[in-house]
């Protein structure tokens, strides 16, 4: 084949009318992002040339007045411990190798290829809070796939073990009620507060099919959502405002039609100014965020936020969505419930909330699910049967309902989340003793099993500091190439980790002890 | 809450810009479709006043004049043996009433909404080919939810076994490489000739995907589907042509900003001409379509449509790519290999293709796969890492793997499928065997382990006699109503069923037995 025209190789351009690839304009002016100019002050503190147009201008180059090695000197110690990783993967390395022949990117899942290391690794197994790769090495894993098996992986996982059951004993897809599903969206009523709920297949879905709730019973055609946020692989939510009045794809794979300006308003986190001027003039369905952002690092809400956003969404009519699938494990009742956040009207979380069986769940309160179920019964036939516009033939399988029932009544608990936070706390704490030690200008945080270290010191509430504190460009790449070599597997793109119930004390102490010496590396105080 | 004005109450409304809700307008004149007159001459000989508009004028009425008995009756008949068969069911009564408090329309997943019965039936288990409601009523099982189960319910399907496996002795999710992730990959091939793959968690996701690197990698914005598909809960392929000349959605509860008449174009399945009215001014990236077409009904290609649409694609640019969810029982490797289609570009299947286990594949040819794979590398920082933006933290996990792995080659192989088409076939030939023996008007069909009884008897090759042919408006109906309550459960939806490999020639005898019955009451030779 081949003999038909394809546009192979025509280049993203430059042009008057945005940033464009083919007839496709990605990146433009537009009303749909507020005008405010960025507020840099906080993010230039230690990055002083930082512009959201250039990652490498984040790096937090200011450290270095408080005895941070310089910049050249960690890339060299990152390349050193990569290399000193990446020659223990030889068997990892053949099979990347043999399955770039069968898989785009060499990859089955395009999370694998968030690694961006040279050599992938390759794993045989997890289980509990540890995880074997091919060539034999060990690590207690800090990731759980990037949060769904944050409640530990495998049989020690009392919903895992239910899951494995089910297939067993019951059969995955009767299409039918089950007595179990009832008694699941009861169990997410007393932990979410929202009294109606439905299951999807994944965060992605659960978000998409609000979105088209939001959008049915508002009559609105615009979204908002912050700058910088991710919801999953949803064209409208995977933009950004590179710069005021500036929208913009974050990648050139539209899977909708839609212009870069239709559909989506960005606003800025935290600046409620910011948020009003999306909402002003009534066009926008649902505000969809986070309970605190948590895209690159995070950023908290500041003081009122939160109550600040409902005040608002409520005056202009638009729905209040809050995506909790990455904040989940603040509390045994979500970040909502650590933040005593309540009123919202729409509810979405997958990952770990079936302890990572594939599943997510959407929930809405009492009078947007009147409205839906109203206007299915006037939409006429093509809106009822078969369509099945709102999820698929899976949705509502037993085994991803067993293990979300299970995760609910079992593990999101307060008897299992209490131990859980005290062994986070005390990750947290010996962090912060091994920043005093080495006077090192750095902080710890901690969200329920959720923890973070960052390269500056102050608190971040916005976006652009968020990706400051990440430390891309020496500090980023030295301390993930130097733990995960010394066999502490944090997550691959930011600086976060997660601590699981049956992680233990001993491998708590290991962590902390690779922690300080990679701090005294980065403090000078210590040969690389 | 509450306070906040929300538009609950605007109706629909038939104003000049088409039909609209709100500030939308959901169905209007369009060039995204063909102008070309409709064919109604197969669909109105059985249906004198058949229109697309109206559902209810698809009945094939024709038929009485050749023994079926009148409407009225039939109708009556059906409210009867539903009320026979949703007697036997006060549990799932209850429960279903109990459920009604914590889930949209009562149920947890959409699909359970499709049954449209008073009641809704409540599942304790199925295993093989049978399943047990709360009641305790035992059923053959012959829609296995509607297809993602087709190969068999719990351990008696081998890879319904290595999933539970995997689970508790391999963990689900180390985001890593797997060794098991490139066998897979070559399996497909071996399978659907395509060599390059990646894995999502649903149809509608690898769908989506291929749109998306449909879009990316001609620069065009449109896709295009037949009239009255189904590609799963993807909003531009949820639209339909319900007149010539005029584009609607099936549904008013757009996930997306675009307007109806933007990015999709429709065309008449089976008719060459109607394509190429679509594809001539190039703006087509990618046409989506089944290898036979299998929403309502069945609409078989004509002699030489697969070799024309290459054709025509290939002329014009635009990439070529199968939606197999539905129609992968054809035959070991698929309908693609059962009918010798051959070069396409793309291909996409989930449902059955894990033995249900969540999962989907999708695949393509290796010049596409190096386009992306060389796009992605000069789209910059926001395109790589962190963004899964053709996937999500569980594609590719352990558990999808092995279930998908395993069915290739353990149940989708000539050993298996041989015995399983005899078994199909038999009931095929039963079928039409009962259909001489009253000289009814009905033909059986048949593909792979997928079968149909149709009540008119001509061949079907348009989704216009394919809706004539389900026979909504009395025998539909009764005959859904009548197998149900015989304990025969054939899908909700249309008049397909599926056998499985478990299924025993004493429960194929049952159907056949039962299926006589309910055939010599059509056709007035019996008591209703």
């Amino acid at each position: 084949m081949t003999d038909f025209d394809r546009i192979f190789e025509t280049p993203s351009q430059q042009t008057e009318a945005g940033h464009t690839r083919g007839n496709r304009v990605f990146r433009k002016h537009s009303t749909m992002v507020p005008s405010k100019p960025f507020d840099y002050s906080s993010a230039r503190k230690w990055a002083p040339n930082a512009d959201f147009n250039d990652l490498a201008s984040f790096y937090p180059s200011e450290g270095e007045k408080q005895g941070v090695i310089p910049q050249a000197q960690l890339l060299e110690l990152s390349a050193k411990y990569m290399e000193l990783w990446q020659a223990k993967m030889p068997t990892s390395k053949k099979l990347q190798d043999a399955g770039r022949k069968n898989m785009l990117f060499g990859v089955f899942g395009s999370y694998q290829k968030d690694w961006e290391t040279p050599i992938l690794p390759f794993a045989k197994n997890c289980l509990g809070g540890k995880l074997w790769d091919v060539d034999g090495n060990e690590y207690i894993d800090l990731q759980f796939g990037d949060t769904p098996s944050m409640f530990g992986h495998g049989p020690e996982n009392p919903a895992v073990r239910a899951a494995a059951e089910s297939l067993m004993n019951v059969g995955i897809d009767p299409m039918m009620g089950t007595e179990e599903q009832a008694v699941t969206a009861k169990e997410l009523e007393k932990h979410f507060q929202l009294p109606v709920w439905m299951h999807a297949l994944t965060a992605t879905d659960a978000n998409r099919y609000l979105l088209s709730i939001a959008r049915c019973v508002t009559g609105r055609p615009n979204i908002a959502i912050p700058n910088f946020t991710y919801h999953g692989t949803i064209d409208e939510t995977q933009k950004m405002m590179p710069e005021p009045g500036v929208i913009s794809r974050y990648h050139e794979m539209p899977q909708y039609y839609g212009e870069v300006d239709q559909g989506t308003k960005i606003f800025t986190w935290n600046d409620l100014e910011s948020l009003e001027e999306c909402l002003k003039d009534k066009s926008v369905a649902v505000v969809m965020m986070e309970p605190v952002m948590s895209n690159f690092g995070w950023a908290w809400p500041k003081e009122g936020w939160h109550q600040g956003v409902r005040e608002l969404t409520r005056k202009y009519g638009t729905l209040l969505c809050y995506d909790e699938t990455h904040t989940l494990g603040h509390a045994w009742n979500g970040s909502v419930g650590a933040q005593g956040i309540t009123g919202f009207d729409m509810w979405a979380c997958g990952k770990a909330i079936s302890s990572g069986i594939p599943g997510a769940v959407f929930g809405m309160n009492r009078e947007v699910a009147d409205y839906v179920e109203k206007w299915q019964l006037q939409a006429g036939f093509f809106a009822g049967a078969g369509l099945g516009f709102l999820g698929n033939a899976l949705t509502g399988n037993t085994m991803s309902t067993t293990a979300l029932r299970v995760t609910m009544q079992e593990v999101m608990t307060p008897e299992v989340f209490d131990p859980l936070l005290a062994k986070a706390a005390f990750v947290r704490d010996g962090m912060e003793a091994v920043f005093v030690k080495y006077s090192a200008p750095f902080r710890a945080e901690m969200m329920g099993n959720r923890l973070c270290f960052h390269f500056i010191s102050d608190k971040c509430h916005d976006p652009l500091t968020g990706i400051t504190q990440i430390g891309f460009g020496g500090l980023f790449e030295f301390a993930h190439a130097y733990l995960w070599h010394h066999g502490l597997l944090i997550m691959p793109f930011f600086n976060m980790f997660l601590i699981c119930p049956q992680h233990t004390q001993e491998e708590l102490n290991r962590f902390l002890e690779v922690f300080d010496d990679m701090i005294a590396i980065i403090m000078g105080k210590k040969e690389g």
